[in-house]
């Protein structure tokens, strides 16, 4: 059996196989400031009591502070609901994007099972945990009995061998996998990362990898713990790797479809308008017209991005037709990169650094795209109208790269800078 | 003759009189981000050339980064502006507020006529500048010809006297001043605040207070340049005292009204809902619940301020049912306090701290009110809806009594914290 079908199979108490429906328990649930109050409303019309309220976590970060009247009132549903039902972890002051926020305060262990009402509730995974997102009605359910239904996910095995080259990342490497794989082409599977070069991320870059992997439709990606995942579980659970639920694939699991991707020569990768698959090597793009450029997000707005980021800026100017955004995942984060005088960097550059939180992402706010704009971004999407005006484009690609166009007014290389 | 009088006089070549309309040369034109398109939609209908590619400054701080499509298409029209005319000074990278960025960037120096299609543009007065709020159709004029007419106004002198105790600060003392005179008692006249206790002011104190002379229907508030002023300004234009046309008042100079203020015995004063003239001294209004603290804006978001706000909130915590939003005025003063450590001092605290600009002063992003919730603010105005819905309130009141208040959860005296 493969991680995914061993964690499901404990939760279940039987052995699970592919396709077979079951109804488990989870071990946490998660909503945000957009998706809390229908979750809510629709939870209030069922019961009056949630199912544990130690395992339900609830994070503003879509739009913190406030932007409109309606996010404002959205955000008193859900201050009111944490206070009635007593929900014990919340972070709705600023602390950051959920999915930076619930592993860094020691809610996100291997083994476990997290649903959560947003999309990339999937990046979890990078923790040896199956999670996956869910709609708020779906959680409405969870929040009221604890409970909910999957259909055990098919499995694609995506090994992965060979160093990454410098200035490379983990980005590059989950959008040259999706450009291969497809936007659809693991609709309802597990995407399973594996081999010596996942074996060599750390933490943040595993991150970057699990979440992308709803890009390609799975229902959940998924890495075996490393090394350096137990230490920083550990770490930020207070527990010792005994007490963790560490769970590997078998060497004989049976995987849908296998693939095999060599890093060693890859060079950076762009997912180019309008879908996340569209993706060409940077040396295919270079050259394009850029208005904005916008580094952040739950996908690479961590503390290794903005060190990217940084070590390109250093002592250079943004360009002035181009707006550079910079939002670090979390308050952690950015006080992190206080201390390491990065944001320093970003100022001098002429960058905007703004609070921790989802941001521009998915054009709520905060640096929203106007008609024929286009942006380079380290985010997660770029469907038509994602950050804007439905007439606007969004280029994916790592940190430095958006850095460095910045600093061009067009997409660059940042080793040709 | 009074300052004012005597700088419209230079412009018009004559000694001006009371209630005489001429038609002047002015130094400086300013917009924003909300006020330009509409100045330059107006001025594409006079002509195709500014009167001065020189004299003109362009900045974006109500909504930056671009919180929505048409927030964006608008800043798209200014920066078009801004490369077609060749406008030389332009702050449209999150550099800050207009009235900071200004002086700041040596901008402002006593005896000029500037204006601003914005209301607070009556700023510069701290310098010795007439300057006065406009429409944008008449700045557009502005942008045309370099000229514009205004009616020379009568002079209330408003004389202070006495030393502000620890804790009380020139906020306190304008909001004591409106109180007194009301909202319209300056209508169309100069306010001209002068005094011991205004020529021991600081340059930011200072501007606290001609920033908020509108808010008594003043057509611009003026003080003469006092040292520290002066210092600043030589400062941040290069020039030397003698360069600088720094005008004072005849003792015999006539006045429509004469004030006498005492600040000796002065406690902080709270501007309560719904009019900035509906003074309290704080003693009559602590207590009152607060769900949202704002530090910053073009009144208050100064170094002083924020100096003042993380004196209070050292080693304390925001209270869990409030959101404290601090946004520094400008990138130069965020970056001071960053140095200063103040930043990580909001930030342990449990404050949200966001990129220079406007912020929700205005109620158009950052930290919009929901029906029924209170403000207690460190900004200008708390009309009616102001800062979100209809039915929400804003107390207006100094960066100390602000941040106090988000620690306890209701207005609360710092002193007594």
């Amino acid at each position: 059996m493969n991680i995914t079908e061993k964690i499901l199979s404990q939760k279940a108490g039987h052995e699970v196989e592919p396709g077979e429906i079951i109804e488990i328990g989870v071990d946490l649930a998660m909503s945000h400031d957009g998706t809390s109050p229908p979750a809510i409303k629709t939870f209030e019309k069922i019961t009056d009591k949630v199912w544990d309220n130690e395992k339900i976590v609830i994070v503003f970060d879509h739009n913190i502070p406030a932007n409109t009247i309606g996010s404002a009132e959205f955000q008193k549903v859900a201050r009111n609901f944490i206070k009635t039902q007593g929900i014990k972890s919340h972070y709705i002051h600023g602390e950051g994007i959920c999915h930076q926020v619930l592993p860094e305060k020691g809610h996100v262990e291997p083994g476990m099972v997290i649903v959560g009402a947003d999309s990339h509730t999937c990046t979890y995974g990078a923790f040896g945990a199956f999670s996956t997102g869910m709609g708020a009605t779906d959680l409405a359910m969870v929040y009221a009995t604890g409970k909910t239904w999957f259909m055990v996910p098919e499995a694609l095995k995506i090994e992965v061998e060979g160093s990454l080259r410098p200035g490379i990342t983990s980005k590059d490497l989950i959008l040259n996998i999706i450009g291969e794989i497809g936007i659809a082409g693991a609709t309802y599977n597990t995407a399973e990362f594996c081999g010596e070069t996942i074996d060599n991320l750390d933490v943040e870059s595993r991150m970057t990898m699990t979440n992308m992997a709803i890009e390609m439709g799975a229902k959940n990606g998924i890495m075996e713990p490393n090394k350096a995942t137990i230490e920083y579980v550990c770490n930020r659970t207070g527990k010792s790797k005994d007490q963790l639920n560490i769970i590997k694939s078998d060497k004989d699991s049976n995987y849908l479809k296998e693939y095999l991707f060599n890093v060693d020569d890859m060079e950076a990768q762009i997912a180019c308008p309008n879908d996340v698959d569209n993706v060409n090597p940077l040396s295919k793009v270079e050259g394009t017209h850029i208005d904005q450029g916008f580094i952040g997000s739950c996908t690479n707005g961590r503390l290794n991005d903005l060190a990217q980021a940084a070590a390109v800026l250093e002592g250079k100017q943004v360009h002035d037709d181009v707006r550079l955004i910079i939002i670090p995942a979390s308050k952690e984060i950015y006080q992190k990169a206080m201390d390491l005088g990065y944001i320093k960097t970003f100022l001098d550059a002429g960058a905007i650094v703004s609070n921790p939180g989802c941001g521009p992402c998915l054009g709520g706010h905060m640096g929203v795209l106007s008609e024929g704009e286009t942006s380079i971004s380290s985010t997660n999407r770029n469907f038509k109208g994602r950050m804007g005006d439905p007439n606007s484009s969004v280029y994916l690609a790592n940190a430095g790269v958006v850095a460095a166009s910045a600093v061009s007014g067009f997409i660059q290389n940042p080793d040709s800078l």
